[in-house]
């Protein structure tokens, strides 16, 4: 069996992943069309040896694909995941526009599969950081049951997408020829700087993306009771998100045991030998498939605590490569129904 | 009343910031002598119209000293700040040699000026990380009682020293010109990448530097009951080190009251208006004297918690000024006599 599938938003630097990742892990596909917004319709796309034309996302677009995979932003994505629903495509969000809606489940493959299977035609995909920091508190709240942590993110700019990744090169490609630098993508200049500001503000002081840590959690691991409190930064660095985490657990915390688990958990690559000098770091975990955790310690200031280290590259485990699990997890377990035989 | 001062260490990062800061803040100085390894005795410095030539750090050459302030490394401190001391020279240390003996004031001149009273000829300077950390820290700690904090650092590569900013300098210029990059100072490229190890690993898995902020903290602020856990990283910024903090203290924090101590501290600079994207940045903390503090919102996840992003100088607040501000502590509270009046 295979299936027509759709990518809505193939320009950006999450569809050129996705269209990588359906090829590299391969997807059964009858079909794969490359959908934008009409600004990019009939531009062309290749990949390898192949080549596409992109084509403009209207509602009936969906009507002879299975299964469409959204980056596009929120509000396409708002849209048209129920236009593709209402055709019998499966939508595969990538946007927040509906992770924290009741009815549609929020998944990562590696912990909550069975959620997918109360879908109504949409399924959410989380959030670039929480599904990196997830790869690591997962495993260590199946064994101890995580009560709650305090999170700091170094997230890359490829995060903000492909302009704010050319964003950070032309102002580093601008410094060594002593010119001045200029800033659109972001607020501010991102070269040699931070900017502790990922999505909007809410009033509680906290903006939309730490918010995302703490209710997207909450959903994935079914777990309303849990505490969090992320602040979220960028930093000058091109790709993979890392992310320093103080967990506190119900029970006790054994260290050898909590580097068995993560060490034994399909999403997760322990990296973690400080006197060889081994910790996961950004440049390692670029185009990596798992996600690394390591400086796995004691926490000093937590009750039953541990602290530790997350990288993963968020345009894949963060965004594409979720999303095509998910896709996969649809086929595996029979919840999308190809339109026509091939 | 002018002193005779003395640096060792003149030649480096901190030295050179020294050299700007005393004359800057018209410290009384009858006189200033540059000292530095035997391998650096010989050069000549220059700041402005000035110059001087390097001189041997020897014993003897502490003999005409009132003042000397050590950055030049703990090996250098440890044999040389006694024989300062020895000499009737007050020694300001930088390093970390002397900072958890109990026999030698830990000071941060906002924060515990009266330690220094105590002194016996040494008074050591605390680590970078901790004392950007302790500008937001501490009004807060007077206000509600600190308990306990987590923290993520994102320090600078000049924390390194002079080379080791020049190596990211280089690994870009490199990369601009297609070139490839080495790395000598750090274990890994520091250009586009994060690199979570700063000073040596401990059994604990904790590192000194992480270990650093516990202690020192717990010194400083004179609170052995004080939990903390950091994990410190180093990032491609240049200059300035970040902090994402979060704290619980004793009693319940009121928000407004809290962002109105630390804009009434000292040492702390508030800029905390995420509605106007208003948030400190190392770039624009970057040669300044005070410390910013800002993203302060309630805790998510800890009780009589808050959250903040406190961003500072690390060659100044976090070494040079504060060992400088020490210096004119001595002088006005009259913990120093000339040897000789000029």
């Amino acid at each position: 069996m295979s299936y027509r599938v759709g990518i809505v938003g193939a320009t950006g630097a999450v569809g050129q992943e996705l269209i990588d990742l359906l090829h590299r892990r391969n997807f059964p596909m009858a079909e794969l069309v490359l959908l934008a917004s009409s600004r990019s319709a009939g531009k062309t796309i290749t990949w390898q040896d192949k080549s596409w034309t992109v084509q403009e996302a209207t509602p009936e677009a969906f009507d002879d694909l299975d299964i469409a995979i959204f980056s596009a932003g929120g509000s396409t994505s708002t849209d048209l995941c129920p236009e593709a629903a209402k055709r019998g495509c499966v939508a595969v969000d990538n946007s927040s526009a509906f992770r924290m809606d009741p009815t549609v489940p929020l998944v990562v493959p590696e912990i909550n599969p069975a959620a997918a299977r109360s879908h109504q035609g949409i399924i959410a995909n989380p959030n670039c950081s929480t599904a990196v920091a997830l790869m690591g508190l997962y495993p260590l709240h199946r064994e101890f049951g995580l009560k709650r942590f305090t999170a700091a993110t170094y997230q890359a700019v490829s995060g903000a997408g492909a302009a704010a990744m050319a964003e950070l090169e032309d102002q580093l490609r601008a410094w060594a020829k002593g010119e001045p630098m200029t800033s659109s993508e972001f607020p501010y200049q991102i070269a040699f700087n931070l900017i502790p500001h990922v999505d909007v503000f809410y009033d509680d002081g906290y903006t939309k993306e730490e918010h995302k840590m703490l209710n997207e959690s909450r959903k994935i691991l079914g777990h309303p009771e849990l505490r969090a409190s992320t602040t979220c930064v960028r930093v000058p660095v091109l790709r993979a998100h890392s992310i320093a985490v103080n967990a506190e657990f119900e029970r006790p915390v054994d260290l050898a045991r909590a580097r068995e688990v993560v060490s034994l958990f399909e999403g997760a690559e322990l990296v973690d030998d400080t006197a060889s000098k081994r910790y996961p770091m950004p440049l390692d975990f670029s185009g990596k498939e798992k996600c690394g955790v390591g400086r796995m310690r004691i926490d000093s200031a937590l009750d039953n605590g541990l602290a530790l280290w997350i990288v993963g590259d968020q345009l894949w485990k963060g965004a594409a490569l979720n999303a095509v699990q998910i896709a996969e997890l649809l086929v595996a377990d029979k919840l999308v129904t190809p339109k026509t035989t091939v």
